[in-house]
């Protein structure tokens, strides 16, 4: 099983983005994790340019098709989602590789629920699948906030792991029976 | 009095921005309307280059200094804010150009209530002012597309003068009186 992992901040000392760092060193050997760092490449989404994307589009569509999953951990700025992360899932509105696509969304912030709330509206309207189980908060913001501190820490560790197991788990269930999406 | 209009999209035939440029015309003389060309060219925001803006935004952040008030009209894209709108303020959260800055938020679909309600919430964070006489909803979508449609049509050409005139009078009250955010 693939999973892509997105940070939606192009700060260098960004917790979401060594949250996608640190899960993809304790990830569990049948989910191999990818961490985007295409993000700051994508030019700004403008419709016009859908009939022929732009290679940094191409390449970051591709690499959604091809991952089983999608794990996106992004920041809240002015109680809303970054521009950076909507800018990306701007790309992918029209691209039928993200529809019904699974995906583990992680709040790294309790108190950041504005933009939670708001990605998660955003996806629904995608039509991808927002796996519940997978889709928790890590409360980081001033205990660890390092790569190195997540790994080293009990709980996030533990939290991180238990997201990763359950999207393992949703993803077994839909290859055996087919995708778990509503139908009707 | 100076407005500086910003469209959230960067589609060629934007509903928003054609909006933005009827509006510099149908302006009345008091209002000196300047539509704002520079969306696509700001890079994504990166915390990391506060310190030093590029030049890009050191130019948009100064055409946010200079105007008396902002109008913006931005599209909804998947139920959310887009990316580039969203991008745009994030470069202005820690401009202190922005503090109190009276600004008109346009819809110009009704049915597009998702994101304008976060750019209500984002703008309020942001300690702007959004001046609610001047915030209104312009059904354009599938009536009148296009800046000349817009200024010939009655109903909305007669919608953004109100809107344009409501944002004068809160100017001109802020001005005689002091500004009109609360204090306390």
């Amino acid at each position: 099983m693939k999973l892509l992992a997105i940070s939606g901040s192009l700060r260098a000392a960004s917790i979401n983005s060594a949250l996608c760092r640190a899960a993809a060193r304790i990830a569990p050997p049948s989910l191999q994790v990818s961490v985007f760092t295409g993000l700051g490449t994508l030019p700004l989404f403008n419709p016009d340019l859908e009939s022929l994307p732009p290679p940094a589009v191409q390449a970051f569509r591709a690499a959604v098709a091809e991952a089983s999953a999608l794990l996106i951990a992004s920041p809240e700025y002015a109680h809303g989602v970054s521009g950076s992360i909507k800018n990306a899932l701007d790309w992918l509105v029209s691209f039928e590789g993200t529809v019904y696509k699974p995906i583990a969304l992680i709040n790294t912030s309790p108190r950041a629920h504005h933009a939670y709330e708001s990605l998660r509206e955003i996806l629904q309207t995608m039509s991808t699948h927002i796996v519940a189980e997978a889709s928790v908060t890590i409360p980081l913001l001033g205990t660890c906030v390092t790569e190195e501190e997540m790994i080293r820490s009990p709980e996030a560790s533990s939290a991180m792991r238990s997201a990763l197991n359950a999207l393992l788990v949703h993803l077994a269930g839909a290859g055996a029976s087919g995708p778990s999406f509503p139908l009707a």
